[in-house]
C-alpha cells in the first residue's frame, strides 16, 4: 500500500509555521486530555492537537474498518494490534482530510471547533500502556566509554558485546510521559575508599540520551520471528530518557545488572513518530564486523535512520544549554536485529511494549548521550552559561531531548521529552 | 480485624481429603474457565473448584463492599487493588458459608450446581495480569554456590549482597501458570575454550525453584513505603518456577544481567494462597550480620514463613523423581525487606506485580534449588530411578514443584507448579 500521507508536496488547510516538527506529512500518535477532560486518541499537526476519537465518530474514517471506540480509548495498544495496514489506512486518511484540497472538514466549523485543539489545550498522557519495557545498550561508542570508566580500557567491550544486542529488562511502572517531573531518588551507594555503603539521596542523577520503539503483536510464546519480518511489527519511535542514578547503580550492579539505579523513573515524548513518516530517512548502518550470526543478518543495507538528537539542559534562570549532539544512526545494532534477538528464544512480544535503544553516545565529545561520559565519570566538569558547573545534574534542573530528521524536502521531528530534576522526597 | 477464616477447628460440608493442599483454612485465589467456558475468579476447597462469580451473584457476599463484577473477570488485580480489609472480610465470609454448621449453600442444591465444580472440570488461568515481574536473589546459599561456579571461591558473594536484596527485573509477557509447556529456547552459548558463539537450542535448560508473592497498589512514584508498611501490601504467595538457560545466560549476562536465558518462560503456580492464612506459619528468619541499613530493619523477629519447598522431575515413563527437599525459610532477606527496598527509590509497585524470591537453596545438597547447583556445574550426573542421568533437563521432562505448610494442627499448601519440556520448535 503507498504510503501517500508522505507526499512531500502536500500543503495543509491549518496554519502550519516553517519548521515545524509537525507538518502534514508527520501525523503522529499520542494520548491526550481534551479541554473538556475527555481522554481521547490523537494525532498532532503544526500547534493543533487532532481528537481522532471525535474524528472517527463524525464518519471521517468511514470505510476504514475501525471498531467505533478505537480511538476513545486511554491507550493506543489496540490502535497497534490492529497492525500496520490499519495504521496506513488512518495517516493516509488523516493526510486527506487536511489537504489544503480538501474542504470537508474545511468548510465545516462546527466540526472543526469539536476535532481541532491548540495543543497548549490539551494535556498529554502516556500513549501506550507498556507492557514490558527492554533497554538496549547498543551504541558501541556508548559502551566502550562505559566499560573504560567502570572496568578499565582492556576490558571495555565485553565479549559478547560485538556478537549480539545486548539489553535487559527495565521497570514498565515507571515508565512517564514528558512533562513529569522526577524527585531525586533515595537509595544505597559505597562511597570510594569505603567498604560500607550509606545511604541517602543519590548525588549522581545522570540522563541517557535514547530512543525506543513501540511494537505490536509480534509472536506466540515459543515462537521466534526471523529478522526479515521483524521490521513489520514496529509501529514508531519516541525520545526517550532513561533517568540513571550513577552511585546507586554502580553498587548494585554486579552480577544481575542495573536496578533501582534505574526504575526510579523513564521518560518518553508523547508523539509517537511512526516508521512510516520516518521511512524517508532511511540510511546505513555501521558495518559490524565480526560478521553476526545468520539470525541477525540483515539482507537491506539502510537498515537505520538519521535521526538528529540533542540533549538540553535548561537551568533555573531559563538558560538552555546543549549538552550533546548525537544521531539514531550511530547506533552498532540496529531495530529489527533487536527485535530479532529478543524472541530468538520464544519470548513473545505485545502490542505496546516498549524498547530502548540504550545510550545513543557518537564518535566526539560533543556527541555523549550521558552525564557520566560527558563529565568523563564526574572528573570534567561542564561549564554552563550562567556560569555553574555540573558533572550530574542539580535539583531544578530541566533536561530536554529533541529529536528530528531533515532533508531537501521535509522535517519530521519528534517534539520533546523533558523532565525535572525536583529535591528527594521527605522520609516518612 | 479477626481472621476467622483461619479458625484451626472449622470443618465444611464439602468432603475434604487428610492431608489435601485446600483445606477450609486455606481459601486461596484463582481465575478459571469453567465447564461453561465462562472466565471467573474462583477459590479452590479440597477437590473443588468454587466459582466467585456465580457465589457473589447469588448474594453470598451481602453486605461486603464489592463492585457486582468484582470476581467476573479474567485476572485478580481489581480485587487485589481493593486492599486487605476487603480481602480478609471475603476469605471469612467464604469459611462462613462453607462451615459445616451453614446450610444456606449446604442445602441448596441448585445454587450449588451453579457455584460448585470438580477442580479436574475446570481449567486454571493466571490468576493475576502481572504488570511488572521482579526477581531477587535473597538465598545465600544459592548465590554463594553460583558465586563459587562462576567466579571462584574468593568472589562468590559480591560485596553489595549482604547489604541489600539483589533484584532484577524479568519479563512479564512470558510468565505462564502451571501446565503450560515449555519449548527449549534457542539461543547464542560460548563453547568452552572458544572466543566465538554458537546458536542452537540451548543444552543447559535448569528450573529455578523459588515462590513469589504478589502486591496490591503500594506507592505514587516518587514515594517510597517504610518497611514498618510494607508487610500490608503483600496480598500472598505462589510457587514460581524461574526457568532459566544457563548456556545463554553464562554468555549474555555481563554487564546488564539475564535476559534471553531467562525470559522464554517463567511458571508460578494457579492459586494465589494469601498472607492471611500463611500467618500461622511465621517464624525466624536467618540473622542478618552485618546488620543492615535502617530502611531495612525489621522489629519483630518472626519475619519469615516455614513453607517445605519440593522440586521433582517427572521422567516419561512416569517416574517421580524428588531432586530438592527446601524452604523458604532459608531465605536471608524477608519480603518485606524486598518490597521496601524496591519502593526506596520511589518506584511505584502495583496491584499484580509478581516478586520473586530467587532461587531458594538451602545449606545440605538435597536442598538446592536449580540443576545447576544439584549437578554442580554439570560436573556431577543425577541418577533418576529409572537409570538414566540428568545434568540438566531433557525434551519430555516434567518439572514439578510443591510447597506446603504444617504444624500440628493443619496443613496449607500450594498445589503445584508444573512445566514439561517440549523440544525446540523449527525456526521458519
Amino acid at each position: 500500500m503507498l504510503i501517500t500521507a508522505n507526499d512531500p508536496n502536500r500543503k495543509s488547510w491549518l496554519n502550519i509555521e516553517k519548521g515545524s516538527d509537525f507538518p502534514i506529512q508527520n501525523i503522529p500518535f499520542g494520548v491526550f486530555f481534551t479541554r473538556d477532560d475527555i481522554i481521547t486518541i490523537g494525532t498532532r499537526i503544526g500547534e493543533y492537537a487532532i481528537d481522532l476519537g471525535a474524528f472517527h465518530q463524525l464518519g471521517y474514517f468511514d470505510g476504514i474498518p475501525l471498531t467505533d471506540d478505537m480511538f476513545m480509548q486511554d491507550s493506543l495498544n489496540d490502535f497497534i494490534s490492529d497492525g500496520r495496514k490499519t495504521w496506513r489506512l488512518v495517516r493516509n486518511r488523516i493526510a486527506e482530510i487536511f489537504d489544503i484540497e480538501n474542504s470537508s472538514l474545511r468548510d465545516n466549523s462546527k466540526h472543526r471547533e469539536i476535532i481541532i485543539f491548540d495543543v497548549n489545550e490539551v494535556e498529554m498522557l502516556l500513549p501506550i500502556s507498556v507492557g514490558d519495557y527492554t533497554d538496549f545498550y547498543s551504541s558501541k561508542e556508548h559502551a566502550t566509554n562505559v566499560g573504560v570508566m567502570f572496568r578499565g580500557k582492556d576490558n571495555a567491550l565485553m565479549p559478547n558485546w560485538l556478537h549480539m544486542p545486548i539489553g535487559y529488562h527495565g521497570r514498565s511502572s515507571s515508565v512517564v510521559v514528558s512533562g513529569t517531573p522526577i524527585h531525586r531518588p533515595y537509595g544505597q551507594s559505597l562511597p570510594k575508599n569505603e567498604t560500607t555503603p550509606v545511604f541517602g539521596p543519590s548525588k549522581r542523577v545522570d540522563m541517557e540520551l535514547e530512543t525506543a520503539f513501540i511494537t505490536t503483536d509480534t509472536n506466540n510464546l515459543g515462537e521466534p520471528i526471523s529478522i526479515k519480518e521483524a521490521g513489520e511489527y514496529i509501529f514508531g519511535m519516541v525520545l526517550l530518557n532513561d533517568w540513571s542514578a550513577r552511585d546507586i547503580q554502580k553498587w548494585e550492579y554486579v552480577p544481575l545488572g542495573p536496578f533501582l539505579g534505574k526504575n526510579f523513573a523513564s521518560t518518553i515524548s508523547p508523539w509517537i513518530i511512526t516508521m512510516d513518516a520516518l521511512e524517508p530517512f532511511r540510511c546505513e548502518a555501521p558495518v559490524q564486523e565480526p560478521t553476526p550470526l545468520p539470525y541477525l543478518q540483515q539482507k537491506r543495507t539502510d537498515t537505520t535512520f538519521d535521526i538528529k538528537l540533542e540533549a538540553v539542559l535548561e537551568t533555573e534562570n531559563g538558560d538552555l544549554n546543549v549538552l550533546s549532539t548525537s544521531n539514531f544512526k550511530y547506533l552498532y545494532w540496529t531495530m529489527p536485529q533487536q527485535l530479532a534477538h529478543h524472541t530468538m528464544n520464544g519470548c513473545n512480544v505485545r502490542s505496546g511494549d516498549l524498547m530502548g535503544s540504550g545510550t545513543i553516545s557518537g564518535p566526539t565529545k560533543n556527541s555523549y548521550g550521558s552525564m557520566l561520559e560527558l563529565s568523563w565519570g564526574g572528573k570534567e566538569p561542564i561549564t554552563l552559561k550562567d556560569g555553574t558547573t555540573r558533572v550530574f545534574f542539580k535539583d531544578g534542573d530541566n533536561v530536554i531531548l529533541r529529536g528530528y530528521c531533515k532533508n531537501e524536502n521535509i522535517r519530521i521531528g519528534f517534539g520533546k521529552c523533558t523532565g525535572k530534576i525536583l529535591p528527594a522526597v521527605k522520609l516518612k
